[in-house]
């Protein structure tokens, strides 16, 4: 059973986990020394603790209790007790989801275990919003992809935007690092994948042709300014675009996934 | 050429365009009762300009006149010349954008005059997301749709949010508000649309069957978090899915119109 702690003084340092979420810089630093992560309300909280992630603490309103009396009652961390207004002063914004959890980031699996069952996987390169990462996320689950893998540089999976916009698919979704940016296409073709790229470059091939008849695909996908590196563009096996009509800006990285995703998923 | 005054008190009534623009609630009501709406960034300033839309005033740091100074050659309201300082401490938010500009909403067009030249269109039930009908506006117009309508309670195309993530799409692509929703649908079938609503509906057919052969098409797109109303659902001619894996949460609103927009252009 967690411990419930009830907290009035928002400057304990018992809440440290939870301060500030809305600025991105200090989470990110603050969740990687730690090596922590946060789910925000009861649905988020139940499916990372479900997916294996140890709970560091919960944090919540009096109200939420009863909604994850399950959860706490399986757990032996401690829960804190918070106002509302407390909980909106600690984080910068207002919980009105409810619960929010600490958890424990796990070892990132070798991308070897990532890949072995795979068919269809996706590769994001550098795409830096986390609204956009968990879209992809949550697209690539729900139009039959079995795996990502990101570049060094790609923004976290587990912030907690991305986390919410995934609808938990960060957590059932393998995904890992790259440990190599220079050569990861060529070590995934030698593992037996076609990598496919989506870029606008002159030499690429509407998205249908260049899926089709692949067995084992990788989708690669770049950043939502610049789109893919240069070595990245021309490192993988195919160059694939999705036809769209003359003198429009190019679709959002999170659309052009979707459409990729679908169409892949037909091939 | 616009007037360059400069301001130097966050309290000055000229600046009352440009005020807390992070409150989403209290700039529905602000550009409702006045008739206007924000553009930002001086690429959407520009294109704003260009679609027709009489400049109010605009607002800007002086390192970002230089950048602009075509745009204020050939107008002749003032343009506000404040700190970034003063513009963050005005707005609300870090203008890292630079340009802003106040502009007149223009008459939305009669339902007819969107649709006299339209072969695909986009039908929002209540999309209550910015974000979304802005993703949904840039995926429309880049993959061949022609218009867009509106129900009376979706979400505001102009609203600054909307029309950044649209890429300025909102400005380009004919769009209205349907004036019934009761009887949208219908009207819709009368002018010659076939209506395709998008759904988890039980006896929906998979997207790419539903639009199969269809000359003048409208897709129907509902709601974030519950879909179309039941109305809505039962009064198009025909409802239509996109096939996903089982067990997994449904695929974003703007993920799924960007896919059954690739669809449906190729139908």
């Amino acid at each position: 059973m967690a411990t419930l702690v009830e907290i009035t003084d928002p400057a304990d340092p018992r809440l440290a986990d939870y301060r500030d979420l809305r600025d991105v810089e200090l989470r990110k630093h603050l969740e990687a020394e730690h090596g922590l992560f946060l789910a925000e309300g009861e649905k988020v909280v139940r499916r990372a603790v479900a997916a294996g992630f140890p709970p560091r603490s919960f944090l919540m309103a009096p109200r939420w209790l009863d909604g994850l009396a399950d959860e706490l009652a399986a757990s032996d961390v401690p829960c804190y007790v918070v106002s509302e207004a407390l909980a909106e002063e600690v984080t910068g914004f207002h919980v009105h989801r409810g619960a929010l959890a600490s958890l424990e980031r796990t070892p990132l699996p070798p991308v070897e275990s990532v890949l072995a069952s795979a068919r269809s996987i996706l590769v994001l390169e550098d795409i830096v919003d986390h609204t956009n990462v968990g879209a992809i996320f949550r697209s690539g689950a729900a139009l039959g992809f079995d795996a990502v893998l990101l570049a060094p540089r790609c923004a976290d999976p587990l912030y907690r935007r991305s986390i919410k916009v995934s609808m938990g698919a960060v957590f059932t979704t393998p995904w890992t690092r790259l440990p190599d940016w220079h050569d990861a296409l060529p070590s995934l073709s030698r593992a037996g994948f076609t990598t496919v790229a989506l870029t606008l470059a002159e030499d690429a091939v509407p998205v249908e042709d260049a899926v089709a008849g692949i067995d084992r695909v990788a989708l690669v996908l770049g950043s939502e300014g610049h789109g893919l590196s240069p070595r990245w563009e021309q490192s993988a096996d195919r160059r694939a675009i999705i036809p769209m009509r003359a003198g429009i800006d190019s679709l959002n990285v999170a659309a052009a996934t979707a459409v990729a995703c679908y169409v892949t998923a037909r091939r």
